[in-house]
């Protein structure tokens, strides 16, 4: 897919939201946990409930893989349901890897042929041949964190490089740009600093930008839109505690389509008042 | 394990060689492929020809992630049978994770719970909350990316602090001295930046290094050792393709065996120089 059919993809849905499916079995719904896979048909039951309101989904790896074998199962049956769905949906696979040149290659072998997912998310830290191997597929994405919405982003994020001025994270944007086209990079900006999304747009005026951190960790879509939203949209807002447990009894899917819709309405009325519709 | 506890053992074998199991499928010997685990049973025959000349193992996740459920088995497998031919050999599962607190948790959960590595390497771009969970075990250890041995290590981690004059990788070493003690918290720093191991020890001095690039990637253990080693030895010195893959016929393993006991000859004859044994 390429960021032209992606934009044509939420115009179509008057929605830019990207549902995480961060399906920890431990909060998934107790009436679902006697079925054979229950974190399978939580993710179906969510997905039945969510994809007319969504262009992207992003199941979170961690929740699979700490369930081992299983866990894996579980992700490839959802990646295939939500293939079976609707094949237009961009599905992420928010994995955060990234190791020298031959390692790297390993791990886009897993996400982009073992499982076919259209993007995957990948570290900065250990540079160029850590992110490469993930470029070298055709219509696939890589996803590269820059600005991280969690209190950690503080740590090193912000460090100024005393020759350029240029903030780590800006740095960071830098070379991705010089190492992928907007068709097949993208960065992480967190929507907990949605302010800063000014700088990043500087930077990066017409790449998508994924966008965690609305909801349950306190981003706001609307300052999000204002500071982030460039003509093609270039934002993919991410929710996923906010909508798949927003509620845990019988009518958990029926509550996470609810939200879901209550977003994607909220993003109708941003892209009409862009102009972008 | 303690970090005295290690020194304990490196002095026993005379070693303080890990050998890194990437464990490539497309790269074992042919003779092994009608196995029902190739991997699995090439890994056995290395650890069989190896274990004695070694201190620890570090299977590279993305070699058995990449084959999916069977990969993941072939894991399981191999960690199973380390602790079987030794059971203080120390086990690091290198897979470079790190996400936002609740992610980060689950990851720690895979590798310390589902399986029972001893330690996991842990890219630090996130900050304090993408590490912290993996230190809420008690005897399991982080070994937090510094100074990496690959090209793309000069992209970002040589930034320079406009504040601190502290590079990024100097300030990420501050950061995991804050953040863990000398028995959970180990630093990687390329075997190919030797000559650079004396600043990392400046902010350093008491924690273990653990030191990939030695071999196929150019790096030499006597320049390693002359910077980076410390009283209690402080170093896990790894080869991987140059011990695994030394020799893809028949005489595989034997061979591999020859050069892990090669690496160990010259690490004892530094231990002896050192006055550490």
């Amino acid at each position: 897919m390429t960021s032209a059919e992606l934009f044509q993809k939420i115009k179509q849905k008057q929605s830019f939201l990207c549902i995480g499916l961060d399906s920890d079995p431990n909060k998934i719904p107790s009436h679902l946990k006697t079925e054979n896979d229950p974190v399978f048909e939580f993710n179906k039951q969510i997905i039945d409930a969510t994809h007319t309101y969504a262009v992207a989904y992003k199941p979170n790896i961690a929740f699979y893989e700490s369930q081992g074998v299983n866990g894996w199962l579980s992700l490839q049956k959802t990646l295939d349901y939500i293939r079976k769905v609707d094949q237009d949906l961009f599905v992420i696979a928010d994995a955060k890897r990234g190791d020298i040149g031959n390692t790297s290659r390993m791990y886009a072998r897993t996400f982009f042929e073992s499982m076919d997912f259209d993007a995957v998310t990948v570290a900065p830290y250990m540079g160029k041949d850590s992110v490469g191997p993930f470029l070298e597929y055709n219509n696939k994405w890589v996803i590269m964190l820059a600005l991280t919405s969690n209190p950690g982003a503080d740590d090193f994020q912000f460090l100024q490089d005393s020759n350029s001025t240029d903030r780590l994270f800006e740095k960071v944007l830098k070379k991705g740009v010089e190492w992928g086209s907007i068709d097949e990079m993208m960065f992480v900006a967190g929507a907990t600093r949605a302010e800063m999304l000014t700088d990043l747009r500087k930077i990066v005026p017409h790449h998508f930008l994924l966008v965690p951190g609305v909801g349950a960790q306190g981003g706001s879509l609307q300052e999000v839109s204002k500071y982030g939203m460039n003509s093609q949209c270039g934002l993919l807002v991410n929710s996923s505690r906010g909508i798949i447990f927003a509620d845990n009894g019988n009518d958990f899917a029926k509550v996470a389509g609810e939200k879901a819709e209550e977003i994607q309405k909220e993003m109708a009325e941003i892209l009409q008042e862009k102009n972008l519709l």
